[in-house]
């Protein structure tokens, strides 16, 4: 049986600032009008249904990709395994593996996938898996090898060797070539033979098992010990304890296991690939006009050629006179780079980090497990934010120590308690929450609810919270 | 008695989205924590007295102009010449020579000065006004001529002869040279004797009024007209009615009258000057770090040099390998252009124009006479405007027919009008102003008031209005 794997935990920040810490590439539609994570799972729902796709993926993350599968297919998201910290790929699969025998059984045969990976030819990788399906299924490791197209020096390669008996197209892997040189990848794409490593795999689950208690049994016991402590949580999610799942070695699959394992083959694929980690790579697959812009959003263009473009932070984006740059426009923070520039956003990011700065962490706004705010504006003694809560949802039962707040609906139905009072909101409606009392929104209703609040005083940080009840375990 | 006269009409684009329609370069902090206008403002303080200070400008900008004159003394501003429309410069020097006859008498020698250029030593532009004193008071028309450190294309120039008689370093004027091609530039520069036209003047009123009633009687009949019908508005503004100043030709001096006016002059000067007609210019009078970045605001440069960057928009502007670019953010329009690139900046602006953008004509936000307004936030059915009133300042009483209005104080004290109530709010109260209610907002406290407005509505354009009264004659 198929059991689809999405590798979600990825936290990347060669992207910044579209991508954040708290929203990493694949939570984002970087190419297309889908989030990477979505792409992935449409791409899947071609080879299994919804209710045999598999999700891990970071516990905090959680409220926004269970959103993402949601508005993809009702049914997607019903197997979503929170990580309380990201321990690599070893320890992810590992887990998937473990669920997978218990939920779906030993027959089961797992296709991991990367969700931040772009196919412009998805069908070519699903006939890759059809093809791959016996030899995995018989007991090999079966990786997707991408045809290059370049010396590129970003990925790690695989060279393979003669064909796999009774296989369809696979060969044997002869070894698995890290990030090479300028030189040694021009060797390898001239030599032929040589394929990037897609991060895609295709093993039965007892079989990685297997392995991973061979070459990397530390990792397999602890993330055995985590699985065993696991919790079920409403609607679909598992997750760890955080103590243990902290204690795993955070390890890649590929020096874990591929690289030391026996029966490994490859299938060799051509389905358009592009692991998306440059402003470069971003501009070669998003549409260009024919000075070879790529522009998205309200953006006005001049004299200007081969520049990608994102205006995503509700304003005009106008360019005169340059070339080649990537100009990544968000609501708190713009970057200007040459397109080829990935060191440079490396160390920009670093620095923001550094001097913690939460532009490096977030956007202007989070998603949380009820809905979403974003903060408009801050001034001395107030804030407005925009608060937007999902049909459903419902923020703790709280108060604030150091701020009163006012909220006006002006769409949707809010029910809000104040103190004693429950009171339900229409659009124009509003109320004061009054410094100290206990005060709750939610949204028992079928529209999404939006809300302007506005905050005042002394203090406006989010810490300053009481939570006295909470539907989502935050207290 | 020297009148200083200062042009504060000019509505240029090159500067966009830093300078606006609705709030040109002069009314900018360009170079520098003062804008350019104040900067021109504190130099003549130098020459003559804040009450014989007379600035000519739009009427629509007459609020902030007289915002930021008071702000750097409370005496500056009380004659202020109100255009209806922009004519040019001929206009509004007739205009100011007209009034300072009447104001001050027939003794009265204008110092004409543009608003929006800078000068980084003023002292030498005040020891040239001394100089050129006796000249212009016993009738000559002195200009002031800059001495040129390169040939530049985009300036007219002044080409000299020999010494005035009795006069202090002042020079014959034998022709204005329009904007020169480069080698006519050059030729200039290499020949010597040639300056710069700065459009700084000094002459009597009554010369002035003399040569326009000799080469452009047009002009000065129907300035005079419009003088006739003149209106003194309170606080020392003084406005003419639109249908007369909308007939006047609209003319620079220059063309007018200089070319072709008897007894000139030239005093060459070296004050540091600049048009800052372009973000080039700008770049070189803004300190810069050892890259030659020169940057303003939150701004983060990773391998970048050259730059000019202003962070204005209230967000992290980052930049990483990027070369001589001008990178002006603000709140609703970013531009990112080559920094030697004006041409594209107007193809630009025109663009916009054309397609009846607002950013081609204001910002996210608008001072008004009571104060300012900023918009936050606008969404389907909703939007959210931050709103400062200024200790006295009093919006009109008014009703609109397709909204309702939140009205959250969050600093310093409001008066609010809802239909028959009057009622006082302090920080963190609110009211709600429903649909069809006559209503008005004021401040007659002494600190500035600052409220979060949340409107809610079927339309919501500013010009859903209707004005019942208003101190400000707009009903």
């Amino acid at each position: 049986m198929l059991i689809p794997v999405i590798l979600a935990g990825g936290s990347g920040t060669r992207l910044w600032p579209l991508s954040r810490a708290a929203r990493p590439k694949q939570l984002v539609a970087v190419v297309g009008d889908e989030t990477l994570l979505q792409q992935t799972a449409r791409r899947l729902l071609a080879a299994a249904p919804a209710s045999r796709i598999v999700v891990v993926g970071a516990r905090e993350h959680d409220p926004e990709v269970r959103r993402q599968l949601r508005a993809l297919d009702p049914a997607l998201g019903s197997h979503r395994l929170l990580e309380p910290a990201g321990r690599n790929t070893a320890a992810a699969i590992a887990l998937a593996a473990l669920y997978a025998l218990d939920r779906f059984g030993s027959g089961s045969v797992l296709l991991v996938c990367p969700s931040d990976h772009l196919m412009t030819r998805p069908e070519r990788f699903l006939a890759a898996v059809v093809r791959a399906g016996s030899l995995a299924a018989s007991g090999d490791l079966v990786t997707f090898g991408i045809t290059p197209s370049r010396p590129e020096t970003g990925y790690g390669y695989i060279q393979s060797g003669g064909a796999r008996a009774d296989a369809d197209g696979a060969l044997e892997v002869i070894r698995f070539v890290e990030k090479p040189s300028l030189r040694v990848a021009e060797e390898m794409l001239r030599a032929g033979g040589h394929f990037w490593n897609s991060g895609i795999f295709l093993f039965r689950a007892s079989r990685i098992l297997d392995e991973l208690r061979r070459h990397a049994p530390e990792i397999l016991e602890r993330v055995q010990a985590a699985y065993e402590a696991r919790t079920d949580e409403p609607d679909g999610a598992l997750s760890v304890p955080e103590e243990r799942w902290g204690a795993i070695p955070a390890q890649p699959i590929d020096t874990a296991v591929m690289e030391r394992a026996d029966r490994l083959s490859v299938v060799p694929c051509d389905p358009g690939w592009s692991d998306l980690g440059s402003w470069q790579a971003i501009w070669e697959h998003t549409g260009q006009d024919e000075a070879g812009n790529a522009s998205r959003g309200d953006v006005l263009l001049e004299n200007s050629a081969g520049c990608l473009v994102r205006a995503e932070g509700g304003r005009l984006v106008a360019l005169a006179g340059v070339r080649d740059l990537a100009v990544i426009d968000t609501p708190d923070a713009l970057l200007v780079a040459g397109r080829g520039e990935s060191d440079g956003v490396r160390t920009l990011v670093a620095a923001l980090v550094a001097a913690q700065r939460m532009e490096a962490q977030m956007g202007r706004g989070e998603d949380r497990p009820w809905g979403r705010f974003d903060v408009l504006h801050e001034g001395p003694g107030f804030k407005v934010k925009e608060i937007r809560v999902d049909p459903g949802g419902k923020l703790s039962l709280q108060s604030h120590r150091h701020r009163a707040e006012h909220w006006v609906v002006v769409s949707g139905k809010a029910r809000v308690t104040v103190d004693e009072t429950v009171l339900d909101l229409e659009p124009d409606q509003s109320v004061h929450i009054p410094l100290g009392a206990r005060h709750r929104m939610e949204n028992p209703f079928d529209e999404p609810m939006h809300l302007i609040e506005v905050q005042c005083g002394s203090y406006l940080g989010e810490d300053d919270i009481v939570r006295y009840e909470d539907v989502y375990g935050r207290t």
